[in-house]
């Protein structure tokens, strides 16, 4: 294949498109805005003064992995740390599974898996959701076909906001023999957390995230947990340093703070709720009820239409297309109140 | 496939060995300590202020393409910032590469580069260095197989240190249809970069890290530099966040001090002709000219043993197996005098 074929070749397979430049209120990427810029500018000074730029990351990495077990009460050899969400979907996708074979997924999900498995090209395998959003696992399990190499559950769902029940996960888990990867980037705000599986569910690993409850969007900062066989197998295919010395020393500072990250956990669940009930007053608006820190909505206007009407007020949404039993809604972050009265108010005049 | 034999699949690909307790003199990753820490950590802390953790990185990423661009002398569309070596070489590894497809390596070379063909099914395929260590581009293209789809050449050479003549390399990527990627990790403390290149050689890819002669190992920042039509399709399999922000506003803060920068790879050289003069005045000591910040060489003592002799002491070098010629050698970091004179005593030490 010469480089014209590799350009073609790599051109299909493209993913993202670029930002934009950025809105005044910015409630599209599930950032935590409970946590105060100061107060966490402040854990970062402090993280700073540890660290030695010029040096690979060491024993940093150790250090966390044992803090996250502690806090998830789980053993620390269960733990993979990674660079951020992305980082350890790529890992999972190219260890694995290969090309031709299948990534199975409960649809819509959040689009990273699908992007992961194209540039590698592995098979998406779609099981759409049934129109009351909840997980059937019998249905999903009746999805997998003979390539099937790896499930993925987004739990709570990412742009649904559902947290499926706890028995039907499981039973994806207990029903399909090779391995299941359940996304708990949004537990946090959810009722239930998997993490306690593992170590009796060889096959189940769970992703975490720094970026959501913990407000390290801009640390690209995860793990991985799974049982103590299925963790090690996968530190060894990691890489040896994915994420930088001060994002693990901050991530470590955070797991110092959990009394923080509680409460503004709890903070966001009762403006989710107001939130929630002032939305189900606006004429026409049909909303999910979420367990995730945003909601997920559908107006009577076309979803694309209202998005453009606030971008053009400075407030940026997530257009989310083909809910089933929906069709095209908005998703929008919880955020502090001034700027959740600030978003109702540009909602209902673009409503109008 | 079942979990228990994705278990072994996944075992079998472990290519990573942790790291064990921290040395005393860090002399095997080549990490840059000509770069005062104090002055580093200044630069952190001003980086930081600008930063808000909470928030997915925003603008600073193509702030930071432009500033590398400006100080390369190419159009800020060819490059493609990423998350450090590593990161860029997964990318390009799975993004250019299927299982099955060779990947094509002069070596000994990089080991990363085997890991991260070995973890996707891609087949590493070797064209071993002729004894006189330099690249000879008709023996390397006459390597080439029918599957080969791309080829990697590190230069400076990890782990000899040799630059190879600037025409040799030249005539690999003109002689070879596919993608040729060109891992410059270590072109600061060497003689000349391709990077002027890219614009005329449209399969030519420049691999550079912030982790050498810019001091940020721990940050986790490296990027490429293509033509832009290639540079824009890797862009667009790149990963939305590769790197942190605090990474990328330091790596913009090192592009404002690039004399502070330029300085330190200037004294590293003068120390590393001291050092090589001395290396030679030690009986049966055989050393490669170094284009690097590392150099490497063989002891009339079995590498290994003499290796663990340093460790003893505190001090770690690199063991680096089978150089063409030469056989098992020891690698040093080129560090400041007084780590330097420690080295020689405990090393003349060792070899007494």
């Amino acid at each position: 294949m010469n480089i014209g074929e590799t350009l073609l070749r790599l051109e299909a397979l493209s993913g993202y498109s670029s930002g934009g430049s950025a809105p005044r209120i910015k409630l599209d990427a599930n950032e935590n805005l409970f946590l105060p810029r100061e107060a966490m500018l402040g854990y970062l000074r402090e993280a700073v003064e540890s660290s030695d730029p010029r040096l690979y990351p060491a024993t940093e990495s150790e250090e966390l992995q044992t803090a996250i077990a502690k806090r998830l009460g789980v053993d620390a050899d269960q733990v993979v740390i990674g660079g951020g969400g992305d980082q350890l979907i790529n890992l999972l996708v190219t260890s694995l599974t290969r090309p031709g074979e299948g990534l199975l997924s409960l649809t819509p999900t959040f689009s990273m898996y699908k992007v992961a498995a194209s540039i590698r090209g592995v098979e998406s395998q779609d099981c759409p959701l049934a129109p009351d959003l909840t997980l059937d696992p019998s249905r999903l399990l009746a999805a997998v076909a003979g390539n099937t190499r790896m499930i993925e559950i987004v739990n709570p769902n990412n742009p649904t906001g559902v947290q499926f029940e706890e028995g039907a996960v499981k039973k994806v888990v207990q029903g399909f023999e090779g391995p299941v990867l359940v996304d708990e980037a949004y537990a946090d705000y959810g009722r239930y957390s998997l993490v306690g599986c593992c170590s009796g569910l060889e096959n189940l690993m769970i992703l975490r995230t720094f970026s959501k409850a913990y407000g390290l969007a801009g640390m690209r900062l995860g793990y991985l947990v799974a049982g103590p066989r299925l963790a090690s197998a996968l530190r060894g295919v990691q890489d040896l340093y994915p994420a930088s010395s001060v994002s693990i020393r901050m991530g470590l500072r955070m797991m110092r703070e959990t009394h923080v990250v509680d409460e503004a956990v709890s903070r966001l669940k009762k403006e989710r709720s107001r939130l929630a009930s002032e939305l189900s007053q606006i004429p026409g608006v049909v909303m999910i009820p979420s367990d995730a820190n945003f909601v997920t909505f559908k107006t009577q206007a076309e979803a694309a239409s209202i998005q453009a009407k606030l971008s053009a007020e400075g407030v940026s949404v997530r257009l989310v297309r083909g809910i089933p039993g929906l069709g095209d809604c908005l998703r929008v972050t919880v955020a502090p109140r001034p700027l959740m009265a600030e978003f109702l108010t540009r909602l209902r005049g673009a409503l109008g």
